[in-house]
């Protein structure tokens, strides 16, 4: 759900595109159109919005996502990819990215002066380095895997690593974040993160961890702190993170294969083996490394 | 700690008080005064406040809060009791009304068109309601006690109750509220309370539950939610919470009694007893109703 490319067709009451745009589709490609989300633009937390992978549209139709050679999607649902973004570097901006950049706006945790947290530097935590320097935040990537440090200094920007399980760290660092994003899905302890945060600082969660976490209410009392959780964006804002992001020249750090590549893709992925992203060259029009 | 007097004599830079004025002291007597807190007014989450009751001050000495015959109290720690507010009942007002009246505001709750929850309906709860409909806010009262509706629906002006055991009645009320403040200290399932809440929604703990709770990160991202805590609030904000309160007429349901039936109190508080506070006439100058 992270899909790119160039319109071949329009429909007579197309009026957002011309043929030739480079467009965007990201997570959903539908939604009720009614509710107070949708009426706010933010479709993305419409009950009824239909996903663009394995979603199951309203006639009934199975939507495939980017494993697509064409997709027929609303003009409503798609963004435009402004001529300085690369568009391969430019896909994973349509989940990763606006997952990042939607929190970070929302919960106040974009701007300069601002401490940021980033969990997890995958997919979407080097992304999420990459907006908070460009809002003029400070930076410390929170990560369990140390060898991870030399990427998130020296390649994303990051003002500061901390390894999780180093409690000598992670003590040291207490109070000092006034935001974490948080994008680990596995089973992590969260009581530690909240330990980060400052009086009125916000951990925002973005990974459906399958198991409960624990937490103690004393946790957020004394320092009037938050846990939220924030799911992609809407498509407004999906094109103003878009149009940000080619503004301040960010982009994703990604390895292109060709379809005959996808097994062995899913097999390193599985394994953390990717700098940060793979994108799929389904047309075979990119410059692809592994094939 | 909810302290209300006359005071009897001021030191030779007291500034903010006369001799004869009413006053409030609330949970904190002292804070470091310099730390980021502190210079916001939001002494309350000075990590080295002192607690009006059973606190160590500075300098050793030991605090018993409104259980002493007098209090000498810097005048930073004390509020007006404007002259339209008993005495008596508003002195629930400098914990139990803070605790309510701070986070409806610092999280935006408090205004008309909001549908605000409280669940509890006790000492703090009943006062919540108060706030809440001054606020202009629907309010509903979520408690396990069913017998209480009477008195949050007709005593307290609230617009709905919810019995939090009755599963019907809560999964009808699924997505209704903008905010629910929590007053429960006893441990009590979280989740069923955010799902209570509409897209944007905030549950905020204000009862630090001696046991950790579950929580399912899924129940936050799915709508963009929020939990938080909050302390009862900065001095500036107490003052600024009992003039409002003075305005629109809000105290506290009280029963005053005499230090002598300070154990019985005791003893009916703990079975619940209560509508909906004690206050204890320690200079024998009120209308006391039980001795």
């Amino acid at each position: 759900h992270e899909i790119v490319g160039e319109v071949t067709e329009i429909g007579r009451k197309v009026s957002k595109f011309n043929i030739g745009d480079k467009i965007g589709v990201g997570c959903i490609v539908d939604s009720c159109r009614t509710c107070k989300s949708c009426r706010e633009d933010q479709e993305n937390y419409c009950t009824k919005a239909v996903a663009t992978y394995n979603g199951v549209h309203y006639d009934g139709t199975v939507n495939y996502g980017g494993y697509s050679d064409h997709i027929v999607v609303d003009e409503r649902y798609a963004v435009k990819i402004p001529h300085p973004l690369p568009l391969a570097s430019a896909a994973p901006l349509l989940c990763a990215g606006i997952s990042m950049y939607s929190p970070m706006k929302y919960f106040g945790l974009a701007g300069p002066g601002k401490h940021i947290g980033i969990v997890g530097l995958g997919g979407l935590g080097h992304i999420g380095v990459r907006f908070a320097k460009a809002f003029g935040s400070k930076v410390t990537v929170v990560s369990s895997t140390a060898g991870k440090s030399k990427d998130a200094l020296e390649n994303f920007g990051a003002d500061g690593f901390l390894v999780s399980t180093d409690e000598d760290q992670m003590q040291g660092a207490m109070g000092t974040m006034d935001g974490i994003i948080d994008t680990v899905s596995a089973s992590h302890p969260i009581l530690p993160l909240v330990g980060l945060l400052k009086p009125n600082g916000k951990l925002v969660l973005l990974g459906a961890m399958e198991k409960p976490f624990d937490l103690h209410a004393f946790s957020l009392i004394l320092g009037r702190k938050s846990i939220a959780g924030s799911a992609i964006g809407g498509i407004k804002e999906t094109q103003e993170m878009i149009n940000f992001a080619a503004e301040h020249g960010i982009k994703a750090e990604i390895e292109t294969i060709s379809m005959e590549y996808v097994n062995t893709a899913m097999d390193r992925l599985a394994k953390g083996d990717i700098r940060y992203r793979f994108v799929i060259d389904i047309a075979n029009t990119l410059a692809v490394t592994r094939s």
